[in-house]
């Protein structure tokens, strides 16, 4: 069994945007007891994390590192079409990745008291992102 | 088809402890011949991976790298109230992150050889992580 | 419904090869409608990747900075039996990890355009990777 919706998600440019309640929707529409629910970004410059939903220094903090794992305007980069912010912004897309799978358990997802699900826009500028939620069981 | 089973977890402060005669268990009791075990900690502060079984130096050699990729007490950061692991833990988490799947065949979990699934401990002291599987088929 | 298929992938030393249309192939088989497509290394030095197939100057650059987060020939490491890429082989595996998943939707992949599906050699010399491809349904 399983049931997919596709999310149009704004973002305002580089931050992490919660995208939870819509995910949670997803699953209560489906019906689905027990199972998976997977979440997909169909882009190269944004990712999909679960981190602390409490206190928002957490996302802060984790900017602060993600622009040493890959700083905007490297020397060392080739691929800049886009400016500044263009290889960067793949390279932490790689390194936190394009999807996440949450268990699903009583309809409901069996996330952690402290466990939200973000949208992390990689650019600069806001984008409308495409986000595919399946729910299995 | 789907079967979820609940896992507490004891670690021992900040290190790898191997899980995967655990999660077999619960693919072998599931029933399921084909399909896929999905592993997941419901915490931010603590992390999944599959690495090397063999020669317990290359977890060793991967704390080391941790530690660079977000040191404990770094000055940079803004979230510190549970001390100077806390923020170092959640960008733990995030690079190596919350979940796992594993294909089952045959009725079991179809890892190489020389994988192991381990439940990474990011803060100093031990906690009971729990840890949701799920296996589909 | 699940569906499963062991692929034999060539690679030539440390690089990405792209394995999408490999990919796509087992989920046309399987006859799957709606659902998710599940890629899985049995190795633990070699990874999976989603990012850009347009530009190969962005997986140069990714090989760039993997440089940096996980350095052949570190001084600290201890797990260097297999030489200088030994190690750092592992680390980069477990940054990037050793499966994705990808939603499947009227029967296709649901990438986005930019999006390949690349495995990622991380050793020197070029292996043949086996990579288990389940579809769920």
């Amino acid at each position: 069994m399983s049931h997919q919706t596709l999310l149009r998600c704004p973002t305002r440019g580089r931050s992490m945007t919660e995208i939870t309640a819509q995910v949670a929707e997803v699953v209560a529409a489906s019906g689905i007891a027990t199972g998976l629910a997977h979440v997909f970004v169909q882009h190269t410059s944004c990712s999909l994390l679960i981190t602390e939903n409490a206190d928002p220094d957490v996302r802060r903090d984790l900017e602060t590192l993600a622009r040493r794992w890959a700083p905007d305007a490297d020397p060392a980069y080739r691929h800049d079409q886009e400016g500044e912010d263009d290889m960067a912004a793949h390279a932490r897309s790689v390194l936190t990745g394009t999807s996440l799978s949450i268990p699903v358990g009583q309809g409901r997802l069996l996330l952690g008291t402290w466990q939200g699900i973000y949208l992390w826009e990689q650019r600069h500028q806001g984008h409308t992102r495409q986000v595919v939620v399946t729910v299995l069981g």
